[in-house]
């Protein structure tokens, strides 16, 4: 399987559909979050299972969320995505309780796999400043 | 050139130095903004004066501006650059004045071209909320 597919099929099945175990499959012993500003794991490696419980904790507000992917290309070992994103907001994300509110944003990753085609890091950018603004005038309409 | 290298060139002359004329080398006539969450331009398609304006008029509070590009990415007739910039804040910033501090910020930039290797347009995502956080964080303390 091309790293294009790995990459797709991974998204699809843990990110959107939370199969966690499945990340055995796809993801080295060792992953490095080399670059996600404003991610609670920016900057550290995790082990595998350290790996999982990010991803987890990172669905846990919102088990529905869903990555459509826009482009995908690769180059010399790299595999870069860009997504959009859509959940409903149920549980507390940064101190902001749950409104059950539809959120959406987008972003770019780049992946870095090893020799046997596993992912051994990211580097990242998110729209975390949409995604603020409608955590907070979600949380205006609901006071 | 490899549109690689067209790529690091026009991000070079154009973005970081300033030199607005060069876009006439780079620039198709028609340039979409496909998606830019934040973006005053997000979703316009320009001329390529049109282009130039929006240059001249990102560049104007922040003139020594310097993107420093940490991976580049080329499939299928698109390039993907991811990014790191920095500047000294010398002009207003979506109502924030000045205060001489320096910003950085980082982000990934996916570039189409068309047959005669320009620039027909972008899918890119910002990290606006550091940014954000950085004015007004400079904001307060410069009351």
């Amino acid at each position: 399987m091309s790293r294009k597919k790995l990459l797709s099929a991974f998204i699809e099945e843990v990110w959107s559909q939370g199969r966690v175990e499945a990340c055995d499959d796809y993801i080295a012993e060792s992953y490095a979050i080399r670059h996600d500003p404003g991610d609670p794991w920016d900057g550290q490696t995790l082990s595998r299972e350290g790996f999982k419980e990010r991803v987890r904790l990172s669905r846990a507000p919102c088990p529905d969320q869903r990555f459509t992917q826009t482009s995908i290309l690769e180059d010399g070992g790299s595999v870069v995505i860009a997504w959009t994103w859509a959940a409903l907001h149920t549980g507390d994300i940064a101190g902001f309780a749950a409104t059950g509110a539809r959120l959406t944003m987008s972003g770019l990753t780049l992946y870095d796999f090893d020799d046997e085609d596993r992912i051994t890091g990211h580097w990242q950018v998110v729209d975390r400043l949409s995604v603020f603004q409608q955590l907070t005038q979600n949380a205006a309409k609901s006071v």
